[in-house]
């Protein structure tokens, strides 16, 4: 198989590069917003342990959102089911940064994976201890997942999302005014910002994400029912209001992040890193979104059949 | 497997039944607001062509909602994606007869399986031909799926409704004020009511599900791709605002209507007909739901791992 | 001051006329859609009896949500302050059709001017009587208060709106899913288009709300107390999203209508109708509002000093 | 008058404090929750230039929201119709601190009266100057329409709601996201917390509104329209979603602040204050309102006839 895939990636690289409508960058964190929209890559973890690449599979970018993903691994790993009392686990119908939501429903977020609800999940995590070690607890979640120790923050994204990240400051406040949040709103938002601009390659991604796909011989850092609970989290509110559009396209689990990745799982065959910063109306990759449509069609992985 | 199933299912019967806490029927639906909550059926079509049963299983009930499914079905069948530019197919985050986002997003429902987005599919199937005709489509869908002529409207129940149904009223003629409605509000209505009180059995439902499923052997109804299509919205929408509640327990796409019915596909492996009035707060089957989450786990049917 | 304002009506006639931003007529009632823009007229009663008057003040105008006041006046002549449990008397912050609202407060309107609520304070006048009872009673209401007895049904505007009013037909049925509705939706929405579609003249209207502006010898159709509680609910929500513009240029109380009707009262000075069919953006009447500020300004006129 | 206005307040106070049913001090400041609710005062500023007083009418309280009335005054005063691009004036429709419609309106506060609108006209203020300078000259705003310098800042208010004013922290960064805050959200909200943080007496602001009410020889802080529109807004939305029930009731320009006070205003006739600590359902001082009801009708001082 590998090799066919391999072939086949070649070809969508190729295919992706020349469709060129890429979309464009996220513009309200000024450092993201100043990347190239032009660039593409894949990264293919295998259940047979290979990982298969194509285009920039090797470039760092800022994962973003995607780490929602494993900030709640990590809350799920230590206080389990009982983060559901503080966030809910149903799609928003809403942008990832909707306000209007938590006013009607007291504070309580819809689900971890739009913005105040990770900052739910980040608070829960800091709960007890320093961002520091908070921050380290995430990444070396990262590290032993993608058994790869050159996993950091991009420093430079988290100061520029600090300054000018005012919708978050809004939401974290928020939370604090509903008695949703334990920390202090600054220190939980910090926190947050800093997971959100660990960068990684896609080979690193696709890499973290095989425990996620259950893949065998995948470092054990999560029990497989709470992959489980994690993939259906990701088909049903991964891609913010855009979460029907690509599982009925896609038909995988996966998770997209501003920076223009998606971490897509086809549950007991591969995880897939994608990325290519250009974003479409919804706030996900366009190329990666149709890349992954593209993958997930041609290896016949859909869940649905 | 046959057996073991059959084992497991009677097993499953006599704790739900053991349990009783079954729920309420519907209340806003006289005729149905009156059955007895204390029942149970299940039958799982699998894919070598057997039907494994227990409980109440060949009694007849209203599929209601669960008829959605088969009328987008019929939709997809005769003008495809054309579908899309008048009903979406993401969450709506609200209740299933929610009016709110309607207003929001000028009379375009956000996906076929609220009531809005059922009655604009009903419009669009009784584009041209007459509600007797309509219905018949729907219905011989249902029996060829099935490969059971025994399958028919409960006038009773679409007598109550029609008398009752105010809030479907209500959103019908919003729908026509956006001008997202091709006939006369009351003949959409009037069709969709009837459509929702076809009355099966779990059995004859099970069956009507296989093409879905994609299993071998079933009617060819449907094709592949519009079924895993089916699925993927099943999954994201399937159970209104408990839709990420039954993905996160079950794991497996599914729909309930307010008889207590839920149809519950497993890809390649099963299509799953299980029965119990009593609603939870989503307005969901209660012991179907915990049916179906039993039923899933045991069988190591989930989609995600 | 007859003689005055007289001059000053005149000039003001001319003034609007050779302004020509009138605005577009209703589009959403097809009779109304029709009629010509470019038309104007103005009758001042006062307080010494007379009625002043410029432009086409004896013009027939289709009253529409003017006929609001007067079915309120009625219902609070019949049950009085009783009628606060059905419907609220709070600005909606929202459109004149908006369900928005209706669906978070489980069915209540914020005011009886806004549809909804105008349904509800029809619904109540309707019970125990028939359609044509209850029309007679507010055309009768009217007749008195105006000291008039030609005022009428315009029948062809009447069917207009029932052929296309499924904004309102949603409305009333969403109000009986709630239990807000005490007769058949079609009966309250058909007495509440026909009361909308009552058409007067500027002189008819001005003399109309005499008893409303609490003028000497004005017919006693209404308790002073009741009176000036009409003149709050106009001042706070007579012009739909608008009301806080109205009072914030004009500074008196009053009511539009889709017809390009507005009536202005001026508390124990005036009671004035203007009338040109051309709306703004929040449906209200272009010229008639810019007619009423001029007014107001002029006269100093205004209740805020 | 004023002896037969003596009378009636001194019973009026009598009667205040018989009811007994006070209300709640606001909860989420805590160091206004700590305020015993049984207290009441009341000073009429009339036409003659006497101020006529009963109960604790000399007793400084925090004026909080009412503050707001003189903010704006003084971005009138500087900018003039300017401020109407940042702010509307129209009712919310919601409570006082609610950031749903921002979120609907891209950020434009509906009306400089809640909060969000007040963090802008405080914006307004701010740019340009230091927050001690805006606060100076909002302070000395106070004191020339006072004709009184001994109004000050409470600065254990100020550093109370510093401390616990999450809602409107999340409010002022909001703003910043869509644009809408000219200067640092922390700069904006200090400053913002401290005008509310005034503390006045009765007597004090009585006096202070006697230009709003264009009485004769009140001092000229403000110029005539601009007064008569502070007074259509305060009609409009100075009590929140509770600003019809008390146009209604009272039928006068009012602004309650969650201190307990209420600033009234007779047009060419009184500047009334009221202070009562507890509060209603809106957030409006529960025996304040009761007190405007009964004074307004005693006077027949209604703006409505």
């Amino acid at each position: 198989m590998t090799t066919d895939l391999g072939r086949f990636l070649i070809r969508l690289d190729r295919e992706i590069r020349a469709d060129g409508d890429w979309g464009a960058p996220a513009d309200y964190i000024p450092e993201l917003a100043r990347i190239d929209p032009a660039q593409f890559g894949i990264a293919v973890a295998l259940a047979d342990g290979s990982v298969v690449t194509a285009g920039d599979a090797d470039k760092r970018f800022s994962i973003q959102s995607i780490s929602k993903v494993f900030s709640l691994a990590c809350v799920l790993g230590r206080i389990g089911e009982q983060i559901w009392t503080r966030v809910g686990r149903e799609s928003s119908g809403a942008r990832f940064d909707s306000i209007l939501l938590l006013e009607r429903e007291h504070g309580r977020p819809r689900n971890p994976f739009i913005n105040a609800g990770a900052l739910v999940t980040t608070d829960e995590l800091l709960t007890g201890r320093t961002p520091r070690d908070t921050l380290s607890e995430i990444i070396n979640f990262l590290r032993a997942a993608a058994e790869d120790d050159d996993i950091h923050i991009d420093k430079t994204v988290a100061q520029s999302e600090t300054e000018t990240g005012w919708r978050n400051a809004a939401l974290v406040n928020y939370l604090k005014s509903f008695g949703n949040l334990k920390n202090a709103p600054e220190e939980t938002l910090g926190t947050y910002i800093h997971h959100c601009a660990i960068e990684m390659t896609c080979v690193q991604l696709a890499r973290a994400g095989r425990a996620i796909a259950g893949l065998p011989g995948a470092p054990s850092v999560i029990a497989p029912a709470k992959a489980r609970r994690l993939n259906a989290l990701m088909m049903l509110c991964g891609h913010y209001d855009g979460s029907g559009d690509f599982a009925f396209r896609v038909g995988l689990p996966g998770k997209s992040g501003v920076g223009g990745g998606i971490l897509l799982i086809a549950p007991r065959r591969a995880s897939v890193a994608i990325w290519s910063p250009g974003l479409n109306v919804y706030g996900n990759s366009q190329m990666a979104t149709l890349a992954a449509e593209r993958l997930a069609q041609h290896m016949g992985w859909s869940v649905f059949g």
